[in-house]
């Protein structure tokens, strides 16, 4: 099996922080000057490792393998969030360089090709995932064209700046990588809780998101008898509790939901609430429990607003996500490397959050592993993963990496 | 019995009305301009009607009866709430100048003396009840001289401005004022909703406010998994759900409660929320049962502090305000001239609405009468009762004002 370089890996990691650094995190939002500076050095980097580089006409930087036949494609991003980790993407991508050149370099796996890429904005900044979007032709240029951040910069002058306008977008060939590894820090508590340093991803979950109005009648808190009170905030209250007991009784192992707002109006001690808003949101990696979740909270809706006396109405709020399952011949792939590596040490479990992979498993196989956030923390300046992690997770893809590419070509 | 005069009565509502008028309602701020004219204009009116007047030192407009022995206090107040309605306050006072004029005119019943107040700031512009409070000895020079409104005016500048400074302020002599009589519209729906003209009010309720705030842990709404969660929302929608569902369990018939405030932080649909705060109140005519409310929603915060996890801690919101038992006798009086005037067409309830009659009642027996508010509302510009109820509301007084004092000098 090949052997990562450690230091190789750290160093290059730490150089990828410079650009843009601030204390341990990152400001290194998509398309600004030093963001555009990292991925004219990432470039370098690959080139250096042998790989055929281009930076397409939407940012993304792809690394080709020299090795013949089928390449595991391994990803992530190098944009940051406003206030980044240093690892929060970057990790993935630096992963995919040192598997391409641990395996190139060892005699036994040079032939076994791992193409790297760092996907454009993962974070957003213009647009959902739009690197990886385009990667799988679902990105226009009308889309492109009317993309703006916060701050009202338009994406495609962003791109002109960068020198990237013009350029051919680069296209998956699915007969060319027939599967994705993502690794990433896990951004949440549960490896660390565990006591476990390698996640096996089982699947991105879906996502769903409401915003659920109420309709009462606005009163004085001293003179309305409660009989006859139309109290937008109670009957809110009454709702989500029963919401809440509803998903506890159908919820699978991994389902979360919150309730992450609440308003009510006008908001005063002395006055019952004439309206109010929340918003719910479930996630779960398996869609037919989703499913279930929003006949559940549904239904109490459609029962509260049989009996009043306050109207009830939901909408949507943004997309539903579906869950994205993650391949079960890459996982056991992966689970079997984690096992060599790091045996007793790892589990299986699902993605709380969106990753590029949920994109690239629209058209083939994809995977991820996640290694430990310490303190759950991402999306912050104070986001890290020990040293010993870092490396472990790095040595556990380049394996899984060398068990899937033979895997396909002995079966070629 | 007196018989009182309905369209002088109205005569002067619609002309107070005037001082402020903002289409069927009034602005009519305390120590405005125009309400240092209205006082003006009142006192004039009292005049008119053979009562001994001042304005004091704090702006009460005060009538004495010629009448010798007891006198029935009645008043209210002639301030507005910034968007006021025009009986709020004004038609306890001018039903307090019309039975005035009623018993001194009709001859059997001219030896019977009624008292008529217009309390300042009753809607407290500059403090709580100024102008009662004043009276009964509850305000000191250094109130005055600190009190501000939310525009920063003050209220010893107002006075001088109005040339009511400096003057003494009058002190209620409780043996020349046995009781208390306010008339008030209803603030409510209650006698509206059960067909009823006249409500005999038994207490103004105590209130009790409250500000709970609940200290969580904010998290990534997809990467923290429920058991691990410290959910300040989840936290207090548990709490408000067990408070109502106590509250149902220990109410009386017109125990009022109200959350009318909930905020959760950050207050974002992605994001496990660390903080929530919200408000709580109780009234009730009843001191034991107010006790019992607090005893009962502490126990459940104590409850919900010991299975954590989340930590929540209770603050009084504002004085707490003990309810006013009307006095019996005059109950007794209000209702039998009730009976008389709308047999079968009054009820006793209690005031949800704080009212002068709660300050005066620390001193001698008081008591309320309620006409209707249409469609409950008050504090408004639409608010209004019907001109039938407000001529039978004052003839009930009538009726009452003679019977009480009539009582008074039997008794002597």
């Amino acid at each position: 099996m090949p052997k990562i370089d450690g230091p190789r890996l750290l160093d290059d990691l730490r150089t990828l922080r410079t650009f843009g650094a601030a204390g341990n995190g990152v400001v290194r939002k998509s398309l600004t000057d030093i963001d555009v500076e990292a991925r004219t050095w990432l470039a370098g980097r690959m080139k250096e490792a042998g790989l055929t580089v281009s930076i397409d006409g939407i940012g993304n930087v792809i690394g080709l393998s020299p090795a013949s036949g089928p390449a595991l494609l391994m990803g992530s991003h190098t944009d940051t969030q406003p206030e980044g980790g240093w690892l929060d993407g970057a990790m993935g991508v630096i992963y995919g360089l040192e598997v391409a050149r641990a395996l190139s370099q060892d005699p036994e796996t040079t032939d076994l090709g791992v193409d790297v890429a760092s996907w454009m904005d993962e974070e957003g900044t213009f647009g959902i995932c739009m690197g990886s979007r385009s990667f799988v032709g679902q990105v226009t240029e009308a889309e492109i064209a009317a993309a703006k951040d916060v701050d009202g910069r338009d994406m495609a002058d962003a791109l002109t700046k960068a020198g990237y306008a013009g350029r051919p977008r680069a296209r998956l060939d699915a007969r060319r990588n027939p599967g994705y590894l993502e690794a990433h820090i896990e951004q949440g508590g549960h490896l660390e809780n565990t006591g476990k340093r390698i996640g096996v991803v089982t699947a991105i979950v879906g996502i769903r998101t409401f915003r659920l109005t109420l309709e009462g009648a606005q009163n004085h808190a001293g003179t309305t008898p409660m009989p006859i009170r139309k109290d937008a905030g109670m009957a809110l209250i009454k709702l989500a509790y029963r919401i809440d007991e509803a998903f506890e009784a159908i919820k699978g192992e991994r389902t979360v939901w919150t309730m992450g707002r609440i308003a009510l109006h006008p908001g005063s001690h002395s006055i019952v609430p004439g309206f109010a808003d929340m918003f719910l949101q479930f996630r779960d990696p398996d869609e037919d429990r989703m499913e279930r979740f929003e006949v559940a909270f549904r239904a109490l809706v459609a029962e509260a607003n049989a009996t009043g006396p306050v109207a009830i109405s939901v909408e949507p709020k943004g997309e539903k996500i579906t869950p994205t399952p993650m391949d079960e011949t890459l996982q056991a792939h992966i689970a079997a490397a984690a096992e060599r590596d790091a045996p007793g040490n790892w589990i299986h479990m699902p993605s709380g959050a969106g990753h590029d992979g949920m994109i690239i498993g629209d058209e083939i196989p994809v995977s991820m592993l996640f290694v430990p956030s310490i303190g759950g923390v991402s999306h912050d300046f104070a986001e890290d993963t020990s040293e010993d992690d870092i490396i472990l997770g790095c040595q556990v893809c380049a394996d899984a990496a060398a068990r899937i590419v033979r895997g396909w070509k002995s079966r070629d």
